[in-house]
């Protein structure tokens, strides 16, 4: 009767109070609703929408599904990073290490591929031996010791949402921005941070490509964030293009390894280092963004970003010499040169069809079930607004087979755009987002020097 | 997959093509498309509808997943009514026998009580020995050899639609009318009808209270007939107080017994009468709905219709000796009286009250699998408008027991409303849609004699 009544108010465009929501929820996770009901409920809210108070009331219904992490005691600051993913986005594995090697506790809990986006844990499973199924006991003993863990989300946190994301993913009902704000929230919650940084991706290659819906994204999960004292920034980045060159689990977590050791890409390291700011600030360890890039500089130089990162490795069952020797990681058994068709500006590197190039070697998954082969994937070496010439190297394939290499060079064909002008991509870093409002970002924050 | 993309396109404001509607409702009724989401898409159709084409096409899919009569060969015209449903509502079981005798094969498959309205079958049912689970051949027997058959849906019909209709009902997705049209209309088209006419209710016991919405169901259900070759007629009629004065399942026999003999209330005949001379006049019995009403008049003094109801009860199991002496119908153990208790003009007979007030005689049901005893009910002897004294006798109440005759008489005190003011009642028969539009219903069409 509950859920009927539910489903009803919200089909006609009614408000579902909290205990309402705490009710909804906890009977659905008991198996009390079935799944048609919740879908139908589901399919009502996508359309009729939630606003802010329902959001909440929705978000903290999931947590108290589950258990969370208590990490009070361990310090008194504990800041993580999201991001809404996209093709290439392998920051997490440098600015994890990066922000726990200046001394902030980072709980870091990832998600794995699906669909064109990458996802931080089958990267980091490329490590031999790297495991990420770690409990919440096993990850705070390793808080506590390396001040940072690069985990899954594991069945104690929020058991409701990830029952609730499934049937959302089988009844398109994903795409609703108060729906994928409550239930990134719920996890995010359920780790104790005091604070968290958002990387809000728009364009072509993103989950949701719509600056508008991304900025109300950003809004809603700062409000979320808030009510539940977590102070919390996000950043709009580009995901109209790849980040970086690598783009598949092994290479990105190699390029990753570059990046901690000082010779990442520049976009990627762009990226970091905006995150990472916002991170140290959050977490006390900079006064300012300015001061927080500089630590992080010579966090990187110094070689103690790297030393985290094998720390991190090995607390994880993880082989740490990778970090002096990507080679460790396993390696494609084909691969080859992509050349530039004709001359011209490369107009886009459409992160979508690269996205779906990786699925197509074997990288990805249309599935949760589906495994991934870690070794395939592209090295792209152009970005949008290059000139190149015919012949010229514009990627590397990584396959399995020469069928493997011919279904990456027809994803990279059909990614690649060469034209007679180049196309205005969008800002890398567009917009900076806090409980007071949006505004155009700005790397620096530091009034100039008298 | 399929499912996927087709709840996305109808969550978006799509249409879906014809062959997709049939892929979905078969994939469905062949268990091939988890509830889960069907509930999602049935949400989305209906917050965003679904046009004509649509509708029609959904029909035809549920159509396709059964079987169907083939009575071409049988008679020429073959006509059935259809009510949206109400509380007193017995028309069909005078209509039937009544269109029958005057030479049109009915075969009239109905449905049974939920709710606040009753249903034919569990009427039917208070005959002692009748059955209406008949099948598909014992029915085309039976209307081969009688004319007329009362019978429920059987398996073999549109089984996609019970389905659907059971995930409807749990998931707040009943009320739309594009979704109603189509499932009345997939059983209705089973009965290889050549027409039909429709009995749309409205006011507060009816299934859509609002007259826009009645005329846009009438309208959609003429359009997808016409589709098919079912030329088909809507009269929208009054259920803002209950038809006749016998409401529950025996009293409503024992009252269309009376009729049959032309001793009915005058509202109960003025229904039957209009939706009989369409019948006629569609089966190419009548020219003019005039002719009609006469021929209808001599079948009943001529006691044709009664003879032909005890050949239909006959035929189906049941003791036809009911039609001459209804008191062989079974009899409630207590009844009582209901006084006025107080005088004044009778304002309102609400038919929810009423009809929930059979529900707790035990006469009616809540949800599908609950029993109803025939006993139960009331005889209501007053109408809106009329003028009562403090004491004068206003209903009976049949009951089990003397728990049941509090529980009708706390019923009807909610029911019936004295006032010093009468209140305006809809009019009776209100209009009347055919494929050329909707027009204020007239009850003659014949030219005056020159």
């Amino acid at each position: 009767m509950l859920a009927h009544r539910l489903i009803e108010r919200k089909r006609d465009g009614g408000r579902i109070e909290p205990g309402e929501w705490r009710a909804l929820i906890g009977a659905y996770a008991a198996g009390h609703i079935p799944d048609y009901q919740m879908a139908a409920f589901l399919m009502a809210a996508y359309l009729r929408g939630l606003d802010r108070a329902e959001t909440v009331a929705l978000t903290d219904a999931m947590l108290a599904s589950g258990a969370a992490f208590d990490l009070a005691a361990l310090a008194p600051a504990r800041v993580d990073k999201h991001s809404t993913g996209g093709v290439g986005d392998k920051v997490s594995l440098v600015l994890a290490p990066l922000v726990a090697s200046l001394g902030v506790v980072v709980p870091m809990m990832s998600g794995r591929s699906l669909g064109h986006t990458g996802g931080t844990l089958d990267k980091l499973e490329a490590i031999p031996g790297m495991r990420t199924d770690l409990s919440l006991a096993a990850a705070r003993a390793q808080l506590e010791r390396v001040g940072c863990v690069l985990m899954g989300q594991t069945d104690e946190i929020a058991p409701a949402d990830r029952r609730l994301y499934a049937l959302r993913d089988a009844t398109a009902t994903v795409e609703s921005v108060p729906l994928i704000a409550a239930s990134i929230m719920s996890k995010k919650l359920a780790e104790s941070l005091t604070g968290l940084v958002l990387d809000i991706k728009r364009g072509s290659g993103s989950f949701l490509p719509d600056l508008e819906r991304g900025l109300e994204l950003a809004h809603t999960m700062i409000a979320i964030a808030a009510d539940r004292g977590c102070e919390t920034v996000a950043l709009i980045t580009a995901m109209d293009r790849p980040l970086g060159r690598a783009v598949g689990n092994a290479l990105e977590t190699e390029e990753a390894i570059h990046a901690l050791r000082g010779e990442g890409p520049p976009d990627l390291m762009a990226v970091t280092y905006a995150l990472g700011a916002e991170m140290l600030v959050l977490g006390g360890a900079a006064a300012t963004r300015d001061e927080a890039r500089r630590r992080m500089e010579v966090a990187i130089s110094s070689g103690r970003a790297a030393e985290k990162m094998q720390a991190i490795i090995e607390a994880q069952g993880g082989n740490p010499a990778v970090v002096d020797d990507p080679a460790v990681l396993p390696q494609a058994e084909a691969c080859e040169l992509y050349e530039a068709p004709r001359s011209g500006f490369v107009a886009r590197v459409e992160p979508r069809a690269v996205g779906r190039g990786v699925i197509a070697l074997g990288g990805g998954r249309t599935r949760m079930e589906d495994t991934v082969d870690p070794t395939v994937g592209f090295v792209i070496t152009v970005k949008p607004g290059d000139w190149v010439n015919a012949g010229e190297p514009l990627a590397t394939v990584f396959a399995r087979d020469d069928a493997g290499i011919a279904a990456g060079r027809a994803a990279l064909a059909d990614a690649i755009r060469i034209a007679d002008e180049a196309e205005h991509p969008l800002p890398l870093i567009s917009h900076r987002i806090t409980a007071a409002g949006a505004t155009r970002y700005e790397p620096n924050d530091d009034p100039p020097a008298p």
